[in-house]
């Protein structure tokens, strides 16, 4: 049995150095309010507003440390509130997605792309996928068991040393399953 | 091929007679904004307010024609918004379920049960549950396919001739999966 950690990602940014300073000041930084699941990685104690055509959230929590782009990552649902219409994309590929404008205390940006819904998917260390003969950018199928159960099919693994083995998978994917970080999910193909 | 047309249910209401009245005045009626699927079921054109411990939506749309009992079905994102926690049930099996405030233009009423987040289901027509050898109450399993492609399990089977072929799921299963009504699933189990 090939099981996995759940984890539930709510609509979150990363921000890049550049943005950072225009949103915080000038050599601000973000502080740890909690280690997150994958090494290095945090939730910071500040939060940014964002604001679409058609709603805004007036506390997205920013994850850190910063990134070389800003990006954004919210639910479907999310996105119907913001009047915006991200593509469904890995972490990473913003090219041609959804713009969006961000406040905060010290200032504001509209980016032009950046904002996406995250492509489900698991990180595996290494050794995890080596011990399961999975491969970097395979797609898998995952259940999710329950009253609500679901698969899941094209569930992106991502391989590296630096990972932790854990599902991600957003609001929407984890209330349509009545699932919460901490579950266990099931590799079934 | 056992293919059946999805319809996305946003969060809506079922009013009693008696609850009709004390929130639109003595004798109101529900007017047609637009016909459901399900023949004799419509979307009214009047709305309520509902109101939980920690939010509100101003506008939820009334379905007709009035029911036994009031009750009205939300996805487990909206049940986070309310700050309410619905169990997952089968329409009319309200008992035991969550509560909240309804407002209307001529009063206002508190429920102490009618909450709920519907199970997603297959209406079935008699004349196609026999075609496909499907009886009322099973349990189907049914793919949405695409790039967030999904296998719904414990999808429940509710067969009458008073029915018109349709799978219903709400939103946040729609928003999982990347469906919109007039999509096709296809029933696999």
């Amino acid at each position: 049995m090939k099981k996995v950690p759940v984890g539930v990602s709510a609509r979150h940014i990363h921000l890049s150095p550049a943005h950072l300073g225009q949103l915080f000041g000038p050599g601000a930084e973000l502080s740890v309010f909690k280690p997150l699941s994958q090494p290095g990685q945090f939730a910071a104690n500040e939060t940014v507003e964002v604001v679409g055509p058609k709603g805004s959230f007036a506390k997205v929590r920013i994850l850190g440390p910063v990134r070389k782009r800003t990006q954004l990552e919210i639910s479907r649902t999310d996105a119907f509130a913001l009047g915006v219409n991200p593509p469904v994309r890995e972490s990473g590929d913003i090219a041609g997605s959804a713009g969006i404008t961000i406040k905060g205390p010290a200032g504001e940006v509209a980016i032009e792309e950046g904002v996406i819904v995250a492509a489900r998917h698991i990180h595996f260390h290494t050794s995890d996928a080596e011990r399961w003969g999975i491969s970097d950018k395979q797609k898998l199928s995952v259940r999710l068991s329950g009253e609500r159960g679901v698969v899941l099919e094209n569930v992106v693994a991502r391989v590296s040393p630096d990972f932790a083995l854990d599902l991600h998978i957003d609001t929407d994917e984890a209330n349509a399953a009545g699932a919460k970080t901490g579950d266990e999910a099931e590799i079934i193909g």
